[in-house]
């Protein structure tokens, strides 16, 4: 989105305890891992040449791929992959006072084979990520991967890392599973017992319902499906039933789809509970107490078109504000929302709700670096 | 739905050209195409046990299987086997004077291998439909069927049917293909030139994004995501652009997801219409200008919150009433549909939309058999 106004406007002055970015990727390359990375398995990116499994049969198609132009660094890396960068670009331009990273390179995206070896290199990729950009910035907390295809590998790393105090989540980038299969159940009974959000994003490998069609525009006009799909499956396996404390949220989807999902899951949950006895609540109040939801990409809504919005979910506190910093359709906090919304409601999406979310984020705010 | 009234109130009194029916399922089991069918290919049913292939790995769980079940025969035929249960349950009781035929058995679904006897089989239904119920039934229109896996075989049954007083739409039930590939474009000339609706329903070969979950309510929930996903599929590869005279109706999928597809279509739209020049409309004016959506298994709405999702979609020409008679989710039009909206609103769902997408049915209602 363009920047029409001057970024102090809406800097962290804005709103007591700044805004709360709830999707920021850095980004390693694989080489960078290895100083991580238990050495018997460095061969196979150093000599064979492993690459991570990448289904997609297109490119996105735009002026940076991936990134926002001005967000890839002039030695050619791709963007997220420099901390002082994204101080700068991010958190000081927007006023993001907290920010969670979500990463790049998750192995639960990628196919279920050689599950070791991906396992460890979720255990590199985590440890890279505290020790060189959550121990170097207050205002970054951390997502941990795991590898959702080794079940018993995934809860080792949860717990390994989970007591850290700036992890907050465990993400799983989606890839083609659904996630409410009792084989993944052990990863959020994990995930609850050390008190962490669990996230879902979708990845470059989430079919839509006819796989990959043949633009990138119809996937990406789709993908919302994908977040769908993973709410019904965790909401019929009786994951939010299993563990009440559970909290998981859906990551760029963006949140309009919400209301009809709510609507749809409950008129069938009317008919078909039979089939699904362990389910004892309504879908829509299981989403409205354990799921959320963060922002981008937000389609272009009036203030009453978003109220409206939140209206038919009956809960203001389901939406969390994020700018998927670096991608090319970053949100900038300045004009994501629109500014015509009461001032207590944008408080909560761009703040609270966040807050209450993660709560592992300190809500004293001491703004600046490491 | 539980009728709570006597169905006099609503009976074709109600409006004056009383309700029309978007999909009604009437069903020929396959001995009966045999004497409509080329009998070169008797043998494959007769002797070699063809059946439809079915992928969807669960039935559905409910009393009567896929039918209501006191719409299943006596003698063992499943429902819409008979035209006169179908007269007496659904055209009489629920006051239909004008319902739309959508069949079972659509060579589309099915996998694309034998495309010559799917295409042959077709034919036959077509004609079964035509001679059994269209021709001795004044209130039923025909819809029909065609094997999109080979199109020159479905345009040929376009225009060999087309020109039927009584042939108001070409069918495509949703098997694994997204329907927009130009590989399918002369369907949809062939359409157009006989002033055909083309309807698109979903059916048990449909997969969602993730296939086929472990529960037939997951399947359910998910079903929509069928047509949003054709919807897209048609509109990127300019489908709307390349026949605008063509109209689209999605039908058995509801319709409380078109404002998140218009909104997010639109968005995508908006930053990636570069990679699909050939799309000149904003996808939500297309969706406004070319697509119709039947209204079950409707949602229970207020009055309020359907004129709310009425409003999002900018139009109220979109909604036409379907009852899905005689499957298990059957919507009687006594309950489907709010009875607090205002009356010229209720007059549009049930009666003027569907009279609007399908110029061919009559104006002039004659009640009463042939």
């Amino acid at each position: 989105m363009t920047i029409t106004e001057p970024a102090t406007t809406n800097a962290v002055g804005a709103f007591a305890r700044g805004i709360v970015d709830t999707d920021i990727h850095e980004r390693a390359e694989l080489p960078a891992l290895l100083p991580y990375l238990d050495p018997k398995w460095h061969f196979y990116i150093t000599d064979a040449g492993w690459i991570p499994d990448r289904l997609i049969p297109y490119t996105q198609p735009l002026v940076g791929g991936l990134d926002r132009a001005d967000a890839k660094l002039s030695d050619g890396r791709p963007g997220g992959s420099d901390l002082d960068m994204t101080r700068t670009q991010l958190l000081d331009e927007c006023g993001i006072s907290r920010g969670i990273l979500t990463g790049w390179l998750d192995a639960s995206a990628l196919a279920p084979g050689w599950p070791e070896f991906k396992t460890a290199l979720m255990t590199a990729y985590n440890d890279w990520e505290l020790e060189n950009w959550v121990e170097k910035e207050d205002r970054l907390f951390a997502s941990i991967h795991v590898n959702v295809h080794d079940p018993a590998g995934a809860v080792r790393e949860i717990d390994r890392l989970g007591g850290h105090p700036k992890v907050v989540q465990v993400i799983i980038f989606s890839g083609s599973v659904a996630l409410g299969d009792p084989i993944y159940h052990p990863i959020y009974e994990a995930a609850q017992r050390n008190n962490l959000v669990v996230g879902i994003h979708h990845s470059e490998n989430s079919p839509t319902t006819f796989g990959f069609h043949r633009y990138f525009i119809e996937w990406h006009t789709t993908v919302p499906q994908v977040f769908m799909s993973q709410a019904v499956s965790l909401i019929f396996n009786g994951v939010f039933e299993k563990y009440p404390e559970l909290k998981v949220i859906m990551i760029e989807g963006g949140f309009s789809y919400v209301p009809h999902l709510m609507w749809r899951a409950d008129q069938q949950y009317r008919e078909l509970r039979a089939e699904v006895p362990w389910v004892k609540r309504e879908p829509s109040r299981t989403i409205r107490e354990q799921m959320r939801f963060s922002t981008q990409p937000v389609e272009e809504f009036t203030g009453k078109q978003l109220e409206t919005l939140i209206g038919q979910m009956e809960s203001d506190e389901l939406i969390c504000f994020s700018t998927d910093y670096p991608h090319w359709d970053f949100d900038n906090p300045l004009e994501a929302l629109p500014r015509d919304l009461p001032e207590s409601l944008r408080e909560k999406l761009y703040v609270e709700n966040a807050e209450a979310l993660y709560e592992k984020l300190p809500k004293t705010v001491t703004a600046g670096h490491a």
